[in-house]
């Protein structure tokens, strides 16, 4: 797409595929809304009061129909919003083209280029002049990176005059992101500064638990059938990693009647596995025999094209991790004289030379789930997105009261119960009562917390304060220990 | 569309929604190939000797990908082939392309209206002025029926001058049937008896069992995921029906996480359902508080305008059961008042004045894993198509052996276990086999058949022969008196 | 135990383990009454008009709790009893010594020798000079048996003077059989003759379908914990066969964690098994890696010592089919230098000289569900045993109304809906009533039966009508050609 | 039992209750012995350095089958042994008996009086004048306790004179143990100094996770089904708590065919049941329709006497919680006019005066899977044991070394996932390494730990330093918060 800002009538910016589809997308905003009861009462508890008034927030997070009744909830609370996507291919165009059209500044497409991506992730934190967003809802870190590298190359500049250097590095996305700073900062040396100075905080969505598993083994199958419409039934599907995400996956195959077997690391990971009657394998042990291959791991190098030349004819190879390095994607570009065959948008078959045989690879080794489908449903996204909206609540109000640190938080544990509960009324569960005297016996409040912080957290959603003071600690480690 | 034939390059004719997606629809048939090893096996076996050639063969059936793998396996063995859709909505756009172009004659689309749809029939069974096909596969019987009612309109228009009167009947497809012989009639009052009179035999790919379980089991949950992405897990699901396809409606619910109720007839069925921990209770019990219902019953008059208007906001509703009586659309497009919102094709949301809430019809109440999804998938339809393609050989090689009488046949089992033990292969199976004194001990010869006729069929197509001559039986009753 | 017969104070014969469990007993057929409705409305509904006053029945059917809530249902309906078990092990002594206190002539004890087995069989037959019993109720035709190949040989006897020679076959069963008539021979040389004259016909309990698949999958793991404790989950099981019983142990199984490799000779079967993500391969793949053993196949010769030597250190092997020749029990004790030790009775390990390792097998081969627990729960046998007190009923009623000939019939199917709605409301279960036009749209009766007969049979008791005269058709075959 | 010491011929203390029994203990220990792949690595890996040699160690843990195992792995290491169980009703008398024949001291037997259980735990504790055990096998605390009241009354002694006060306490269990001490006091006044002065630590069996889950996924029908054979198919069972407990039993009942409801407080676990389909209600919701109930909480007051009046007749009440607070028996037997049958040991029906309907207790109350059936199988026991194993080793190795302070630890991560790694081999699994490379990707080493020590511990056994000086704490509060 040629990257030029529009503008609708009333003058927000926006740039999305069509803006045609507006319509479309609100019918599915408002069906998704019936379905996220947690980020409808945060409407209806906090609405009123406005307490977003006056607060920009930008968001980089997957713009889909989903994300769309968050933005909706924090321009209903009453900040002004800007998003861009945090994935290529994630993004859903209608939802986008809703949103531009009635609630915010939207800049994401489904299938940009890397170099598109970053450019909408730029535009996404442009506020103007004044600084960038007091709030970031950021997912993978990407808003928070290019802020983070933004200000290094700055500081640099300031003291040596010295321009950040694309070439000086051999990875292709970060040799984008270096550039657009650099194009940035001949024309304002401060603008990455400036936001640094401005922001309060960021609540990152990375969560655990719940909705990767729940979310997972929903939107793995549904991936793989509009993929591909393959029957999964009797299939033999090999889930790397046995994590909440490959928990999700494997169960979600084997209820389907495919055989899976599980490759792990962790033994106690694999004694769950085979406590489920699955097998535990390796790759290698498996490569030729399976039909479905699906990454989980969070580490990288998991499929590598060595591999993928072992299997059978048309056996399926996708990644529903969060980061697209599982699958060996650039081995199986370069390999000498494979063949690329696009069945449709997101699904390639891959010839290899000497076979002649090929294999299916989803959504280019990207999250299959948001690139083939549509994602995870709107009631496990409810979840995470009410503690982000709680997440971004409490880093406004407090922002200048010395209650949060520069530092890394997890979001308490009754906020996350009391997320939880939001949820229970659309499924018709009654919860139990504690009598006082059972609540004592167990030392726990009546109204809880019930549990320990680490236990079972519905949906880690973290956020980080800046305290509105100097340097910021960047979101580099997971601070649960999660994989 | 404009109802007028068109004919490639070569002279073939069809009618299709857009040659373009010929490409499209060509690589999907290879995908689906792989996964459909009984026709392949087939073409593999019967393919050299060409036991087809000079055999004109119509089909009316779903003209999805897997029907085109179908109809490319007829072609192979040496027949000629015209095919229309024995659904409004099934259609897949890209298979019928690329059929229409590579191989036979079609004429069908997605979102045919009731008068395409059966002028398409039509056009399936002109093979011109020698009369109609040798062959007929049907599903739903609905060519048969063409042919049927054409000729018992020639037998009267003979002995009394007399045109079928379309307004003889309350039914309005019924009405365009008669509109159909009658229009052709003044043409040409002996062309539905010349095809009777030509007509060798009819197969019909109505089946029970192992497609239904399995086939409801995989798309079911697919159609449901692609028409509302709406989470499964965690919601009440009601079934009404347990025969086959309600057995794999429900496991595919239950597996995603809903609970299920089952509604139930039949005491035994009602049991079986109980025994997998399936509440049993009619359809008032939970009318009201249920989020999807599925009906699968095979009979009429199931979820009626009345028990919609009680449903909670949003509640799913949709029929998987081949006909279009199950969900009371006509009750529902009149009742006063009630307001229908397109969310997207397939997918409406239908308002009662009352209360100002709706729900979310799919498929207009018709077939919606075919309106929504794709269907059965390959592998299962591959199992009931090897059938067909059986059966079609026998009629045709038997026409004129006496064999066969003037009456319905089902396919004998060693064949339908032969149908089975093809498709094993694919999924990396060992077969046991007898010994002499094992089979002597229970009675079967060593290579089977190891079950009587009625013992869990594979796939229960049935076969017509017309024996070549005078008036034919038609496809009046299931000789299997399965549901 | 010696073989004498006893008497309780009343005058009734009986023999019996230990006398003194008969109130253990009272409370567990009272438990199990709650658990069989089918029985018990039976009573409620038979029981005030004593049809069976003057008919005077044999039962050779395991003698379980359940079997006591048959036996006290026949009672309650007029009728007077004698009973004995149909396998060595299946008898439970406290319900047999209840029976044998309070309501019918019982000769059964848990570990009969075969000597002693048909000792309690005749003399569940011997009703004193006048002749045998007027109804039979069978399990595996033994007592049927006894009669026919009594009348055989009086028959032989009568006209050569010719007595039964034991040694004239090899099989050690039959020996025993031949002396026992042999013996009884010069007693009284027409007492079969007798007893064929007066026997108006059998019922026999074979069933299939819903009891073997509901109840092996309760009674087979309960029959694995029970004799080894062993941990399912994660261990590789291997279940030969899938038909009912083998589908029902394979669920079983799975649920439990394990991992489930089938074994079978029907292609469709193994279709099934493999649509729910087992692995179908030969004993031969599999017998050195898998933990468990279940033959379920009705055949056999299925797992022979040859099997069992290469098999792991304390793997399982059990048999839940009724005939005790699927494992190959004589080869195992015979095999050179094998050593047997009993852990505790049906529980034994068998260690080979080679290896020293060893293997356990369970109830010596015989029906492991039965000798290592109880047995199909009492709800599954009450479907099944209502079946029967309707086939006695209907024996009796009809016996001379000419309605049945000497041959064998299925219950009907209205009868076999009958019984399972009796079973609904234990459960909790409402049932959809039929509209007058839905019925007729389906051609059923709005109060069924809704299935044709050999459409998902409850349970396929059937019935064999004696006719009151003249010889008679032997139980030989299964008219339903179920395995 | 007459509570008087018996010795072996070796002079080694005992009470158990039937020595002959010893040879079938030895039998199903051998068994046990190839499922417990842990304990038997730790025989070969430590057994020849003898590193218990000189300790000894007293134990209070069910003396079951796989209790034995782990105790003659302690004295395989050298221990020196004294034993008793923590549960009236959990020892299996046959591994009692074997051990007390051929290895330790031990003093317990099935159906204990409270009486009776707490001499036995006072006699494991006694090791002569010389103090008391170097090392405690704890599970639920008591040992400790009784060292931690009798420390606590020997000091009130020295300073005040004065004697404990049975009748100070309305809680009749703990008037035994003051009584016990009081006892004792008069005798050796320094008893329980000398034993504190002497304790080196104690290992705590408290697990959490992957034992509650799996094990009570195979203890509870297992314990249902022995004590009561009643079908759990169809059924509704009600599980109260959904914690790794309660999610086992909700797992196997709903496997099973029941249809399973949930009560919580938590509302996130709450969510999780309904992610699997579960209802979740409140007790008062559903306690008249329900068949069974089952208690998991670790709370009290679950199920009052005011529910069970309610219960449906022959509903089926049982707990598998630790304590035998959670079902209210206090309230039953005081009821008034109730009346107890007992079926057999550990199954009673207890009879209301009003409606004559009974309900159906297990265990009175108390643990059912090991009242009733024989508890967690051997192999999830292995994974507990070798924890156990380990934990002693650690603190029986740095008795001396200061590395550990009085305080409460967990089993280091790194040593949980080695005991879970010990029992891969017998699943037959293979592990997946890391490259280093992919380890420095997630930052762990490639040996492991792969988690954080919270993260699914495959069984949180902790244990207790006691540094060797002076006051101890004792273990009251689970320092990993977990239910």
């Amino acid at each position: 797409m040629a990257l030029s800002v529009e503008k609708t009538a009333a003058g927000r910016e926006y740039k999305v595929k069509d803006m045609s589809q507006a319509d479309f997308g609100r019918l599915e905003i408002e069906l998704a809304e019936v379905e996220m009861p947690g980020l409808m009462a945060c409407r209806a508890e906090f609405g009123p009061a406005q307490p977003f008034k006056g607060a920009k927030i930008t968001g980089s997070l997957h713009m889909t129909i989903q994300t769309a009744v968050l933005i909706e909830t924090l321009t209903a609370l009453g900040a002004e919003v800007r998003w861009c996507s945090c994935n290529i291919f994630s993004t859903q165009d209608h939802a986008a083209a809703a949103i531009a059209r009635d609630s915010a500044a939207v800049f994401a497409w489904k299938g940009e280029t890397l170099q598109e991506y970053w450019w909408c992730t730029e535009r996404a934190l442009d506020w103007g002049p004044t600084g960038g967003p007091d709030l970031i809802v950021d997912d993978g870190g990407d808003a928070t990176l290019l802020i983070h590298e933004g200000v290094k190359a700055e500081e640099v500049y300031e003291k040596t005059g010295q321009l950040p250097d694309p070439s000086s590095t051999d990875n292709a996305e970060f040799q984008i992101v270096l550039t657009i700073i650099r194009d940035g900062l001949k024309a304002d040396p401060k603008k990455y500064t400036r936001m640094k100075e401005r922001l309060v905080g960021v609540s990152e969505e990375t969560t655990t638990g719940f909705d990767n598993l729940y979310g997972c083994r929903h939107s793995l199958p549904d991936g793989l059938m509009r993929a591909t419409d393959v029957m999964i039934a009797g299939k033999v599907a090999v889930v790397c990693g046995y994590g909440d995400v490959g928990k999700g996956c494997a169960a979600a195959l084997k209820q389907a009647g495919a055989r899976v077997i599980v490759t792990e690391i962790d033994p106690i990971c694999a004694l769950q596995a085979l406590m489920e009657g699955l097998q535990v394998l390796t790759l290698e042990d498996v490569v030729s025999e399976a039909d479905i291959f699906v990454t989980t791991t969070g580490n990288k190098d998991i499929i590598m094209v060595n591999h993928m030349r072992k299997m059978k004819n048309n056996a399926i190879v996708c990644n529903i991790g969060h980061f697209d390095n599982e699958i060996d994607m650039l081995g199986l570009e370069n390999y000498p004289g494979v063949k690329r065959i696009t069945i449709k948008p997101q699904t390639d078959r891959w010839v290899f030379p000497e076979t002649n045989t090929g294999i299916i690879v989803l959504a280019e080794g990207r999250l299959m789930n948001l690139g083939c489908a549509t994602g995870h449903p709107s009631f496990v996204m409810s979840c995470s997105f009410t503690n982000q909206v709680i997440a971004q609540l409490e880093l406004w109000k407090e922002k200048a009261t010395g209650k949060y640190e520069k530092k890394v938080y997890v979001l308490p544990k009754h906020l996350d119960e009391k997320v939880a509960a939001l949820h229970l009324g659309k499924l018709g569960a009654n919860l139990t009562k504690l009598t006082k005297d059972q609540a004592d016996y167990i030392s726990v409040p009546i109204e809880g917390p019930y549990k320990p912080p680490h236990y079972r957290s519905l949906c880690v959603g973290w956020m980080v304060s800046f305290g509105g003071k100097e340097t910021r600690p960047l979101l580099e480690e997971d601070p649960m220990g999660f994989e």
